[in-house]
């Protein structure tokens, strides 16, 4: 990590890696950005037990089956069957049965549903019919494999986001994958938001947490989602934790997927800055305590010192196989230096 | 067909093929059995308008999707994409997706489920979710296959067969499939029958018919399950067509499946004479006017007489590929000896 920061280090700030090892993370993730971030965490952090509170707002059902493409990106992640030349859904996967589906005229030629991964959606589907809640049936689908950590949806209450787009409100998968973003979104809905609440479980992992990580997921449709949901912006002003986000923009590109049309929506700049000040200082009402940004946006930190927001440069982007960890642990060392 | 009814012919008898081949043909039928039958019924009157009111009692819901066994072999069977060598299912079958509900726990060891009948699952699971009747989806997946038939569930409600045995109240399909019907049966209740009717379109069928088959399927589970639905022994007390059925059982053994199970559990003997007078004469309140025995059963012929029903011997073995055909020829020329 460049420890830009340090000139503009405040008199609280712990010396970097001074600490113990956190015990607890809280991670705060989307899919593909959040499962590399999260694979890279387990590396950093072997020991750590690490919870990650995952965003359910792309969650959608198809065919009469309960799709959670987020809570899955980082199943098989963490499980090591990801597909990681796609980058999602399972590797070695056939679409026999989407073919079916197809040919009956049911289904969404634009959602690719493989047949392994329908085997995960089936599972949850039948748990869920069964009674049981979406927090535990992934804690039944995680059981299958040892992951190192415990994936938490942020909420078992249904939270889908919706598109408002000039050719009507379309469900978010519709918009990302059909579209692939492209129609302008003027506005994304939480559907439901008001009557859904942070789970227990999401909550105290982000109270008993150590450090909460933000992982560099989309800032609006995975990170804003979570935040959305009544409970967590609580969770979160009241753990004694500090928060530190892992920026998804590095030079005014988003890493991953479509962020700038999102943010564009929702009229934040699509760089580094913009969307550190949009999560805000947690001093003041916001969510952050630190941001770490790319080298390429050194230039952002001492604004976002001067916002209350403790931020640093490093190297931050993600390819598969690449320095995850590394991103991990500078995101942990910026946290040692605000707790 | 052995004309042994001759002898017996009552002065009604019309000249067997002497009348026009019937326009409308109304058949009641289960799964494998009704399969064959229903193919053999397409080649011996390929000019007529078949309707096929099919049993549901085997249905069952799996993993949150739709099951409908009788339904699904009629339909594979008339689109010829059946598992001919196997008798039920897809050809060229799969399990990926049954594989990974099996590691996660989900599923029925004892249940194949099969990628591409999978998809037909799960695309009438969504027409039903998306509000269609059982009727409407079964239009609609049958759509994708010139049939030559209509496929029919008897009714749109769900009246899933139990099976009474000492080890507790079983679904049909798992006291058929896990313990290949070895578990005695003490009785057969249709779940909710109270409250099922027959569909109009299948008292349509019936009503409007030049003539009812009775397939030889099941007497017990696929035949009496469907007159168990309430409406349909009025529909065919009340029909002008003659009613003839096709026995299932041939010299005291019961062609296909575990009849002979099924009906002990209703201290019915399994032989083509006692099946016959359990369904009854339509005359003394029962629902056949005919029922074709198997040529190793003539000598039941007579018995059936007096008590009503016009009965004749014919080859009755339904082997894949084999004299079907003639089966139905037979049961034909059979009703029109009634008409």
């Amino acid at each position: 990590m460049t420890d830009v920061a340090a000139s503009a280090a405040s008199p609280a700030a712990a010396p970097v890696g001074a600490d113990a090892a956190p015990r607890r993370i809280a991670v705060l993730a989307g899919g593909v950005g959040g499962a590399r971030f999260a694979l890279g965490l387990r590396e950093a952090a072997p020991d750590a037990d690490v919870a990650i509170v995952a965003n359910v707002g792309d969650d959608v059902w198809l065919a009469g089956v309960k799709v959670c493409p987020d809570l899955d990106s980082l199943l098989y992640a963490l499980a090591g069957v990801g597909d990681t030349e796609r980058g999602w859904g399972r590797a070695g996967e056939s679409e026999r049965v989407a073919a079916e589906l197809t040919a009956y005229g049911v289904g969404w030629p634009w959602f690719t549903l493989g047949d392994l991964d329908l085997g995960t959606h089936l599972a949850r589907t039948a748990m869920l019919r069964d009674g049981a809640t979406l927090t535990e049936a992934t804690a039944r689908l995680s059981a299958r494999w040892p992951l190192g950590a415990r994936l938490l949806p942020v909420t078992d209450d249904e939270v889908p986001t919706h598109v408002v787009t000039d050719e009507g409100v379309l469900h978010f998968e519709e918009w990302w994958v059909r579209t692939r973003a492209q129609l302008p979104a003027h506005r994304f809905v939480q559907h439901g938001v008001e009557r859904a609440r942070i789970t227990a479980e999401a909550r105290a992992a982000i109270a008993d947490a150590d450090v909460v990580l933000v992982a560099p997921s989309n800032p609006v449709v995975s990170i804003g989602t979570i935040l959305g949901v009544p409970g967590v912006r609580d969770a979160l002003a009241t753990t004694a934790a500090p928060v530190v986000g892992v920026s998804p923009i590095i030079g005014g590109r988003a890493v991953r997927g479509m962020a700038a049309a999102c943010l564009a929506a929702i009229d934040v700049a699509p760089d580094a800055l913009a969307v550190g000040l949009h999560h805000g200082a947690r001093s003041a009402g916001g969510v952050l305590d630190g941001w770490l940004v790319a080298d390429e946006d050194a230039d952002a930190v001492p604004a976002l010192e001067a916002a209350g927001i403790r931020a640093a440069a490093a190297p931050l982007w993600l390819t598969p196989g690449g320095p995850a960890a590394q991103v991990a642990r500078d995101a942990l060392a910026l946290a040692a230096r605000i707790r």
